[in-house]
């Protein structure tokens, strides 16, 4: 097999790649270099290892999001979500940029963005091509790592969620837990979009200011003021937006309005705990006649996609919606960067910069 | 004042009128005596009592059912329906003779339904009349009782929550806690009209032999069989109706199918405690994207009550849809029906027969 034209070099020899390796079940938190291991013994020829009909890209940026703690399970528990397997790489939301391709519709030097591996390189086979898709030049110059955040995964998790199940009405109120996270912080600017009043949660002073910035009329620091007196005096609530679970949701349930809607979209308090919480107001769903909505991004794809195209790219563009990123430099610390998303110590949308923008 | 032409006789000396007091609020379940008090010591003059544009009733009989526990509070806490007072009669649904009426649309001799108090006899003020209806003589020669009970409240609830959120398919599989109770019942029955496989738990061999007689396809004594396995085995369920809350609606959110609706009517077993039950499968909302309405009957009259006229007395009557009372004789025994209702002794709907159909 030959060598490509996309790469610098004609011919090569195979250079390390890097890779994150999931490597044992966590009991709790996942731990860095136990539950996952940075492997930095592998290499890759990338002039000649075959395509077989594929791509071979190089990872420019990686996600790192609350859910990646429900895959690293045992593989027998059945979930939304398929396992991590040991010693295999981890996978997630990415862009990566094209260096080679076997496929018509896919050219070098483009920008794909799809579920791909925690590799500085992969090939996506010819199979796998149709979770990938390619980037599109839109007028508005975009930052890649928008494409896993306020215009990918989170981003739409967000609005999709948001325009089903909130039936937000003027003048509301609306509770958002986690409201600096990657979809919170889109949550709280929607709400606020619809003439909502907004609260909002999460557990350190910047991130209170940050959800300030984007609009809520009610920030605080879950750690330093308690969420049911919040509540008490700002509620009672029409909408909770719940990413966290336990304790908050209980307080939700404490403060709903009559014909409240929760929507579920995640429970993160949950994932690294055994322990259920006991609810103590959990009653109120019957008493306030509430709605609780779970979901999935996924299964909104076909309803709200279009729309989400026509109305976010813009506003991210002109500055009307703001987003905030967690950066972490390089793939070998990606491994803290899923701990501290656990622990809730990033500060806004966790991004893992992997490698600059060039072949 | 005069005497009235209802009463058998002009002249009346005062009565006893024995009455059930709220007395105490209770710190875990209701304890006749104690929460409750019957007195016998209040009299009421039938000839010549006062009614100022209302009516006065011969109680006949009076439904008891879980949620006048909720009603046992401290009147300080809000929910959706009014605290006891202490010192005051319970109240609840129930039907009374008319013994006499100064209103022109309610005769001598006609029976009414709506809230009345639990007393043997009890004027009904010009101002709360439009909270009772008077039983109109359908062609169907159903008992009084069947007025509180299956064409009641519970009727009405089972009926129009099941419409309203089922969304119930042919060939799904509902679970129904509590499926021998007077809402349950009525459940069970509609998920198999509209052709659903339908488990159903109750808490005794006598209460699984009627969820059989309705047509349950897997009926079983929560107290001998272990829930989760049974769901396991049988699920995934596709809808869970909710009477029970705790670690029977843990194990409903373990086994949900992917999109089932979960109608939330009552969670007795978090009445009488103060502790929350720590939900291990709570995250399933999300994960499985359940719906959960929570709802209480009265929203919803305008929408089904037709409907439920249309459907359901035809269907007494027949003897197509089946209903089972627990007879509690006598309102001096009332405490212990509310009582028995609360720790799920009760085998069906529980009724207390006050008085007889005579003047």
């Amino acid at each position: 097999m030959t060598s490509q034209p996309g790469l610098t070099s004609t011919t090569m020899s195979p250079i390390p790649n890097g890779t994150l390796l999931f490597n044992e079940i966590p009991e709790g938190y996942p731990e860095p270099g136990k539950t996952t291991v940075y492997d930095t013994t592998q290499t890759i020829d990338l002039g000649n290892i075959p395509l077989n009909g594929g791509i071979l890209i190089k990872t420019l940026v990686l996600s790192v999001d609350p859910y990646l703690r429900g895959k690293m399970r045992d593989p027998a528990i059945k979930s939304y979500s398929a396992p991590f397997l040991i010693g295999q790489p981890l996978t997630n939301h990415g862009v990566g940029l094209v260096l080679r391709s076997e496929n018509p519709d896919i050219k070098v030097g483009e920008h794909i963005t799809g579920v791909i591996s925690f590799q500085q390189y992969s090939v996506i086979t010819a199979l796998k091509l149709s979770t990938v898709s390619v980037i599109a030049k839109t007028e508005e110059s975009i930052p890649w790592s928008a494409y896993i955040g306020v215009l990918g995964m989170p981003g739409r998790t967000a609005f999709y969620a948001w325009r089903e199940y909130s039936k937000a009405k003027k003048g509301e109120v609306a509770f958002v837990s986690a409201g600096a996270g990657a979809v919170g912080s889109m949550v709280v600017q929607l709400a606020k979009l619809d003439g909502l009043k907004v609260i909002a949660s999460a557990g350190s002073d910047e991130k209170v200011k940050f959800m300030e910035q984007l609009g809520a009329d009610v920030a605080f620091n879950y750690k330093k003021v308690d969420t049911v007196s919040v509540l008490k005096k700002e509620g009672p609530i029409d909408i909770y937006w719940d990413n966290v679970g336990g304790a908050t949701l209980d307080a939700a349930f404490g403060s709903a309005n009559v014909h409240a809607r929760f929507v579920e979209c995640g429970m993160i308090t949950t994932y690294n705990s055994k322990e259920g919480y006991p609810f103590k107001n959990i009653f109120e769903i019957v008493s306030k006649r509430i709605t609780i909505n779970g979901f999935i991004v996924w299964d909104w794809t076909d309803k709200w996609e279009d729309e989400f195209y026509r109305v976010v790219p813009k506003k991210i563009a002109s500055g009307e919606f703001k987003y905030s990123e967690d950066i972490t430099n390089g793939l070998e610390h990606a491994g803290e960067a899923i701990r501290r998303i656990q622990t809730g110590q990033n500060i806004a949308k966790s991004v893992v910069l992997v490698a600059e923008d060039k072949q």
